[in-house]
C-alpha cells in the first residue's frame, strides 16, 4: 500500500441530465471510480441544486437558448464547467472569457465533439491541411438532425482555413462556371462543407486533402453515443487544472 | 471451317477525334478486330469526310456547341451516331427524335458514360431505390471540370427518382431547418447532389441509399478515360442493330 | 368498409426467443398487423408450445448445433419455417429438401442475411461479376464474431463464382509471388475474401469489382439489427406461398 | 536583387534511369530550379558515371537484389543517397548503418512511400494508434504487384506496433474461433493486414482503428506516379543536411 492517500472523488453536477446525451454522462460519471455525481438538473429544476451539491464540475448537455444563461451563473457560483452543448460563436466566446477574467482559478471546457476519434480527425486535418492544394469536408449524419453542417464540420474547416493561412496557401483550385445551386456545398473560411442526410446513418464526417496525383482521407464513423463518455470524463478532470476557456478537447489529450 | 462469310468490319468515322477522348476512341477503333477507322476529323476539319469515306457510324466526342449540327449532318446522310458529348436536355433529345422519324432505319446512341462500371451503378441505383426512403448522390471530380453536378449524376438522379415515383415512395426525409446556402447540395428531381472537386481524383459516383439501420453504398471510381472504350465499342456494335434513340448504354448490356 | 373479408393473421413461433436476434424478432411479430405472436420459445422450452399454440410459421435463430433438429421437427409437425440461424451446408440443405420431399405443401427459407441491402448486395454482385476480371470480397464486424469469413462473404463468393463460370471469365489476375501467409485472404471459390474485426464495428461488407481503368464498389452497413426485421417479416409471408426449400432473401423481393 | 550569391544548383544522378519510377524521377530533377541531373545510370551502365559527373547526390529506384551494392559503392565513393528500392529488412538497415560509421558526415534516405500523403498516413497512424484497442490494415493495389503485404503496409504496421507497445495496450481484441485460412490476413507485429489486389486500382492503403462506438479510417489513394516526385526533390535537397541514416520521410517534412 502506498503512502500516498486517496484523492477526493471530482463531486460532478449534470445539466440536461434526462436528455439523450444527458443520461449517458450521468451513467459515465456514476460509474468513474474518480467521480461522484451529486447533482442530476433539467428544466424545471433549480440551478442551484448544483452549489447546493457542493459540485466542483458542472457538465452541460442543454440547448443552445439556455447554455449561455447555465456559463454565467456557475462561473458566478466558482463552478468549473464542460460544456458539450452547440451554438457557440465567436461572439459567446468572448463572453465566456470576460465572465472567467473575474474568476482566473475557474476553467471552463468547451467542446464541438467528445469523441476521441473526432478530436484526432481534427488534429490530423489542421496538421495536412499545410501539404495539399485542395480540401473538401463531407459530413453524413441522420436525417433528424436540423443544422447543416454540423458543429464539428464547421471546427474542421476553421482550423483548416487557419492553417493555409498560415502555411500562405492560394485558394483551393476550383474551375465550375457552370453550377446547380448548392452543388458544390457550403463555403465555410474557403473550405466546401457537404453535409449529407440519411436514415441508417449516425454521426461522420469525412476530411478529403487532394493533390496532383494523390488523396489524403481521414474519416471518423461514431456509431452509439457511447463514443462520447470517455471525452467527456477526460474534460471533467482537466478542466480542474486548466484554468481560463479551452476550447476542443485536442490539448486536453494526452 | 464455318461457312459463315466473314463479315465486312464497321467503317467508324469520329468526330472530335484530336480531343483527349477522341484520340482514346481512335486507338480503340483501329485496335478492334471488327471496325475500320476510316475518318478522323477535328475542329476545321470538313463532316464530308466521314460521307466521303463512308462511315456507317459516326462517334462524336465534341461540344455541346457543336453537336446538335454534327447529328442533325449525319442523320441527314444516313449516319448512324453515338454521342458521348454532354449537354442533352429533353429538349435536345426531342430534337434528335424528330430528326430521326424520317430516317426509319437509323440508330443513334447517347449516353453520359461509357464506364461499364458507371452503366451498372446506374441500373443498380436504379433498382434499388423502391427499398430506401433515403438517397443521396456525391460525385467527386478534378477540379477542372466546369459543370457541376457531372451529366452521370444528373442521369442517376433522374432514374433514381423515376423509380421512387413509380413505387409511390414519400420525399426523403430531411429535418434541416438550419442550413448554410448549399450545405445540403443541389435538389435534382428530389435527389440531394453533392459535386466534390480535388486535385488527384479522376471521376468518382456514389450513391448511398439509407434506411432504419442499414445504408447501401454504390460506388464507381474511373482512373483512366481508357475504362470508356469497351463501352464506346459496345455501342459502335449495338447501334447498328438499333434503330431509333437510345439514351445510356444499359439496354446494350448483353 | 371493403366487402373483403379480413385475413386471419399469420399464427407465427419464434425460437431462440431470449437471444439478441429472437427478442427483436418477437417485438417485429407483434408490432405487425398480419401476424399474432403465438409461441416464444428458447432453451428449455417445449417445442411443442409451437404446435400447441397452431403456428404456421416458425422463425428460428437459435444455433448451428440444434437448428438441424428444429427443423426437422417442425417439417414433422407440418409447420413451415424461417431460417436466420448460420452454419448451413450443402449437406445441410440437401438433409432439409429430403425431408420436405415428403411434405411437398410445406415451405422452408433459408437465409444468410435478412437485410434488404444485404439482399440487394448480393443480388448486384451476381450481376456484375461477368463484367469485371477482378473481384475480391472485404466484410468487417465486431471482434466478438466467432467465424471468418461470414456467413453472408461466403454466400457472395458463390453467386459470384457462379456467375463467372456462367460467362466463361478466367481466374482472377493475381502476380503474388511472395506473399506473407494470409495476406491476400481466404479463397472462397476462387474469389479472395478478407474478414476485418474491429471494435466500434457492427456488420459490413464491401464487394470490389475491378477492370482496366475502373473500379465497382457494392458496400452495405447494417448499424442496428433492427435492420433485420423487415426481411424476417417479408420470409414470413411469403414462406406461406413457396412451398419447399428457398434459400437466400433475394427471390422474395418484389 | 540581393547579395546572397545564388547557390549551385544541387549534382543529382539516378539509378534505375530507365525504370518506370526512375524516368520519373529524371524529369523532376530535370524541371527542379535548384537540381542538375548529371547521370542517368540504368542496368548494364557504369556507376562510375556518377562518380565521374560529380553527383553529390544518388537516386535509387532499382531491384532489392542490386541496391545494396549500389549504397555501398556510393558511401563509398563519398556521395549522399535517397533511395525508394524497397526490401529493407533490419539486417539491412544496419549494414547500411555500419558502412556509413566511416563517413560521418555522408548522408541516406531510405523510404518507403515518397508520396505527401502516405507519409502523414504513417504519422498519423502512430499517433492514432495509443488510443484505440482495435487497428487493422488494408492495402489495394493492381494486380501486376508480386509482393503481399507492401512496403509501406509494413512500415505501418511497425511503426503502429511500437506505438501501441509503448502505450501498454494489450493484444487487439478478437474472439474468431472459426477461420478459413487467411481470412483474418497476415499478422505483422500484432496487427492484421490485408492484401487486396484488382485490376483498376493503383496503389492504396486504409488503416482502421475502432473503439467502442466510433471507428476512424486514415486513407491514402496513390493515383499516378507523379505523386511521388515532391516527397523524391524534398529528399534530395534534406539529405545533404542530415547525415546519417534517415528510415521514412516522416522527420524531413516541414
Amino acid at each position: 500500500m502506498t503512502e500516498e492517500l486517496a484523492k477526493d472523488p471530482i463531486r460532478v453536477g449534470v445539466l440536461g441530465a434526462r436528455g439523450r446525451m444527458g443520461a449517458h454522462v450521468c451513467r459515465a460519471v456514476d460509474g468513474a471510480a474518480d467521480m461522484e455525481l451529486v447533482a442530476m438538473i433539467d428544466q424545471g429544476d433549480w440551478l442551484f441544486n448544483a452549489s447546493d451539491a457542493s459540485a466542483e464540475v458542472v457538465v452541460d448537455f442543454t440547448t443552445p437558448d439556455s447554455v449561455m444563461d447555465n456559463l454565467h451563473w456557475c462561473i458566478d457560483q466558482g463552478i468549473n464547467v464542460v460544456v458539450g452543448t452547440s451554438g457557440f460563436t465567436k461572439a459567446r466566446l468572448d463572453r465566456v472569457r470576460s465572465w472567467l477574467s473575474h474568476k482566473p482559478e475557474l476553467g471552463v471546457v468547451i467542446a464541438p465533439n467528445f469523441a476521441v476519434g473526432a478530436v484526432l480527425m481534427m488534429e490530423f486535418a489542421a496538421r495536412a491541411a499545410a501539404y495539399f492544394e485542395s480540401v473538401e469536408i463531407i459530413e453524413q449524419h441522420h436525417p433528424k438532425k436540423l443544422d447543416a453542417p454540423s458543429g464539428t464540420a464547421l471546427a474542421t474547416a476553421h482550423e483548416i482555413a487557419a492553417a493555409r493561412a498560415a502555411a500562405g496557401l492560394d485558394a483551393v483550385p476550383d474551375a465550375t462556371t457552370d453550377e446547380m445551386a448548392g452543388a458544390r456545398g457550403a463555403m465555410v473560411d474557403g473550405v466546401r462543407v457537404h453535409s449529407v442526410r440519411s436514415s441508417g446513418l449516425v454521426a461522420h464526417q469525412e476530411v478529403l486533402f487532394g493533390a496532383t496525383g494523390e488523396t489524403l482521407t481521414i474519416r471518423h464513423d461514431s456509431y452509439d453515443r457511447v463514443s462520447f463518455m470517455p471525452g467527456v470524463l477526460l474534460a471533467v478532470r482537466q478542466v480542474l487544472k486548466r484554468p481560463g476557456l479551452t476550447v476542443g478537447l485536442g490539448s486536453l489529450l494526452p
